[in-house]
């Protein structure tokens, strides 16, 4: 049976970096299940199996096709209840959805406003189009507005992660002890802007970017190994 | 056997406000577990059960004695297992500590810069005055500065709560289907705020304010005895 993932790159094939895709990849590696990986540009996505699905990640597992990344989790958690677990049951699923929610209110953006103008130079030529026309509908600003405040975005970017900060007090991963997709979620942003952007946005000693290091280590460093920019 | 848990209250002892005890007292009902409440004045606080703690919420559990909201909900949940759980397995109970710590850092501040001169109001002389001097060193500023930034801070409110506002498109509760500990943590830093303050924080329509008034419903409308201000 062969199971696929479609991730999302830019012309540089080797540096998947859609925080989404990241999470599923994690995922993946986390239940020990072997997949290909797909990197796909932007505006080859709508053409993946068949329409599918607008964006990545999509996994094609045998006959089955799920998108959307937390699904792809449930997904997972469903069909390989053997393998090591994603949830830690039934209350860390559900709890699994306000993380993903802060992940998604207050990260990602903190992320846009620091990457966007990075990423558009990742892609190919046919991609910065489709990337500028709907970045600049969506923000309301141009790619060129955004670079003049990346700064002032790195320097507003370790405060949003205070709740992460703080919990890290009490234990060394979201999951407790070990990782959960909880985990995956906020480090699919953070490995998002590594690969994107680089921007050093933690000060020596942040107890956040100790756990980030913690989580490109996992499974074999399978984050590690797509560089920095 | 007696159960007693220690709340925090002004001089009406009817209107116990602390949102660490708010958790523990819908945790208790959660589990169905009786218990005489004894809210207590904040000066009073230290010579509880010989000094075991400076804050509330400590619970007396016959000869056991547990202080700190989040320390009191896993104890509950190791010695009563057979009651309704309030974590859902291991990985809710890790997850719900993000959930405490994004409480407690980004909620808890803004009920304060709303409700801070409130309380004050609500206490007896010598414990006005034991709370000016504390929170005004704590927050650099005097009580009546903090009033005066009242609206602004009201108006800044609900944007604070967008992960739980999207989380809501999901799930009726943070727990899932049904409310966990981690719904008790939010609730009660929004129940301290409706009794202190009173202060209308939400527009209407906001899902936000819908999962606060099914919270209020929960256990025979524990929390809604309570009047807001």
């Amino acid at each position: 049976m062969t199971r696929i993932l479609y991730t999302l790159s830019g012309s540089d094939h080797e540096r998947p970096f859609s925080p989404h895709s990241w999470k599923v990849v994690m995922a993946l590696a986390h239940k020990g299940l072997d997949f290909i990986e797909k990197p796909t540009a932007f505006t080859a996505i709508p053409a993946l199996e068949n329409g599918l699905s607008k964006t990545v990640p999509i996994l094609r597992d045998g006959e089955k096709l799920v998108s959307d990344s937390f699904d792809i989790a449930l997904y997972l958690e469903q069909t390989y209840p053997d393998r090591a677990t994603l949830f830690g049951g039934e209350g860390g699923q559900a709890l699994s959805r306000f993380i993903e929610r802060f992940s998604q209110s207050i990260v990602h953006p903190a992320v846009t406003a620091i990457a966007v103008s990075d990423i558009h130079d990742m892609l190919a030529d046919e991609d910065q189009r489709y990337f500028r026309s709907s970045r600049e509908a969506l923000l309301g600003r141009t790619l060129e507005e955004m670079r003049t405040g990346r700064e002032i975005a790195i320097a507003a970017f370790a405060p949003k992660l205070e709740p992460l900060r703080q919990m890290l007090k009490y234990q060394p991963f979201i999951g407790g002890e070990g990782p959960l997709f909880a985990d995956y979620i906020l480090f699919g942003a953070l490995q998002w802007m590594r690969i994107t952007a680089g921007a050093d946005v933690f000060k020596p000693g942040d107890p956040v970017s100790s756990w980030f290091e913690r989580c490109l280590d996992l499974h074999q460093g399978l984050g590690r190994r797509v560089t920095a920019a």
